[in-house]
């Protein structure tokens, strides 16, 4: 087992109407302001925001709103964020959505104190300090209730980069109310939980050696997940199956994942990043075109891993290519787009892809990357491999 | 799923040669003179003083000693340790040893800010503040190094209570080098081994509905903790075993295992302190006599859980008794005692032990249990069953 640090100082309140607690939370802590981010309204329809703005005024917490945070964040609107923030003496700052909005929110709190541009957390530099985060989550997925991690777009050159704030950016308090899911349309239930498995994968298929308790618990979250959005797409209203992806998603990407294995390999998800920024497809989509992909081209090194969780997981005996095989049938039976083509996606743009900027060389950890073999990984993402 | 609060902030870190950069911790924290306190001296034998107080020095971080912390921690030496860190001017409180010596530093930390008897907070007053806590482990097997709980016996009573300081008193920095636990004496791994696996059961077994990956969780936690024992057993210096019981016997009470389930049951330890109060054996030798008997006597609740964790971790297929007795064959083939006799403990003590003013009735929430259920756990803990 590799040396770790785990630290994940998140206090998760979780389970149905916990949404009204974030008033208390935040008047125990102290703070009297808050900058309340959202996007694009859904929480207006959900019931979420009139939840929260309830709570706040209850528990005597004065509130800015900014609203519009759009999927794949930009650092415009981080800008804007600060500057309110900045004006109005906010002293934390509160995300109400997914990932996009938790990620603008770790963003702004960063950027608030800092006298330099906030993009330089997303250009290697460390933030030192920041404005406590608040969570309100509404779409499970990105995990970035209870981590540091966020990623922002700069608009200007389209650039999409991380930044890794450890405990500093982690949120201080996160509530997750898995019931505000009910109503989210199929498809972004099934790409965040396609999400959640890549994020699993990345750690598990990393190239470290067997592990025993480690192994088990990211096999029994990429079991959960996938039972779980097996019921939910039958009932997407079933509370425990929210429940369990919820707390699985947020699982997936806290760093308890990556105890005793060392550094994720995020070959896939860079590659899909890559296909976010030339095509019009979700996150999710890529990645359930990418992963299997990808497996199928590490397999000489990553075999025994795909076999291990072949059999403990998906009931297959001994056999990468037909747990591969299987992982693409349960994303596809989802709805899920799982060759290039199903998305429109011409597999003779492998090039293109490979050059985009997105994808920093070399890549992943389990095997090293060049362009040449992320080609070789997009062969394999079409139907005709 | 039920709903739950998790939050577990100690900074982890795990591995060989860590315990060197407990000064560096200190230091970043801001902390100039800390009060050490520590056991019976096997921290001198093992290297891990001379380790420690090194990196204080090298870190300029001054410090008091207090030594002679015993299995069974007193609320005397509790006493002595808040007086000599107020009167030295301590600003934190490091504890170097296993879960007595952790939980006596959790103890002093919230003695020293408080005006009243540090006694209140194990009558039922939780704390308001404490003094930094920082831990570096030498036995795996209470889980003190990563939750806010400490047990304490007030030497003039012999009454033994416990603390729930919550995040207050839950350590900020625990360093686990699984290395300096080759040198155990083998019963102290296995006593230790079986503490865990009760936390995991007092939970799993807490009469909760079937949960998949709170479930699964904790099965992949037991059968973790069974196999490395079993090598341990064989190597006592295999890393990597140790290494996986360590990190399972913290995961075994950081909080994790009682998500989605509600509070634990605890019988199983409130019988055992009644055996630990009257008879002279260790804590975990108690519990592999009692965590049988009491499966065995909710068998009628617990019976589905019992099976299921037959199939998956035991390998027995749908017999809770073939399970308990496996558990029971367990504990035996590690050398620990596994019915009263073993330990020298009259079964006719029965009604005895049962009235013993460690437990406090009713008990139980898988089951609710009263003084004549505890002579019917106890009658079953006897081979003359």
């Amino acid at each position: 087992m590799k040396d770790f640090i785990f630290h994940s100082p998140t206090k998760i309140i979780f389970g149905r109407g916990k949404n009204a607690e974030i008033g208390e939370e935040l008047a125990r802590d102290g703070v009297k302001k808050v900058l309340m981010i959202y996007g694009k309204g859904s929480i207006k329809r959900n019931g979420v925001y009139e939840e929260v703005t309830s709570s706040l005024n209850d528990n005597g917490i004065s509130f800015v709103e900014l609203g519009g945070i759009k999927p794949n964040p930009v650092l415009s609107m981080v800008y804007e964020g600060i500057d309110l923030a900045r004006a109005e003496g906010c002293e934390a700052v509160l995300g109400v959505g997914g990932g996009s909005v938790i990620d603008s929110a770790k963003a702004i709190a960063a950027g608030i104190p800092y006298k330099g541009d906030v993009w330089d957390f997303y250009s290697g530099k460390g933030p030192s300090e920041a404005l406590p985060i608040y969570a309100i989550l509404t779409l499970s997925a990105t995990g970035s209730e209870m981590n540091g991690n966020s990623v922002i777009t700069r608009d200007d050159s389209m650039e999409k980069k991380g930044m890794h704030g450890g405990a500093i950016t982690t949120p201080k308090v996160s509530i997750i109310d898995p019931s505000v899911q009910f109503s989210l349309p199929k498809e972004q239930t099934v790409y965040g939980a396609i999400d959640a498995i890549t994020h699993v994968a990345e750690y598990y298929f990393n190239g470290s050696k067997e592990l025993n308790f480690p192994d088990r618990l990211c096999e029994s979250l990429i079991r959960t997940i996938i039972e779980s959005t097996d019921v939910l797409l039958e009932n997407p209203t079933d509370y425990d199956a929210r429940a369990e992806l919820a707390w699985s998603a947020t699982m997936a990407l806290n760093g308890m994942t990556a105890v005793g294995r060392g550094r994720g390999d995020w070959s896939s998800h860079q590659i899909e990043h890559a296909l976010s920024a030339i095509y019009y497809i979700a996150h999710g989509a890529g990645l359930a075109i990418i992963l299997p992909a990808w497996l199928e081209y590490t397999k000489d090194v990553n075999g025994d891993k795909i076999v291990q969780i072949g059999e403990r997981v998906l009931g297959i005996k001994g056999n990468p290519e037909e747990t591969i095989e299987e992982l693409i049938n349960v994303y596809a039976a989802w709805g899920a787009p799982v060759y290039l083509e199903d998305a429109g996606i011409p597999p003779s743009d492998a090039e293109k892809i490979a050059e985009n900027g997105s994808i920093g060389y070399p890549l992943g950890s389990a095997k090293t990357l060049e362009k040449e073999d992320v080609v070789g990984v997009l062969k394999l993402a079409s139907k005709s491999k």
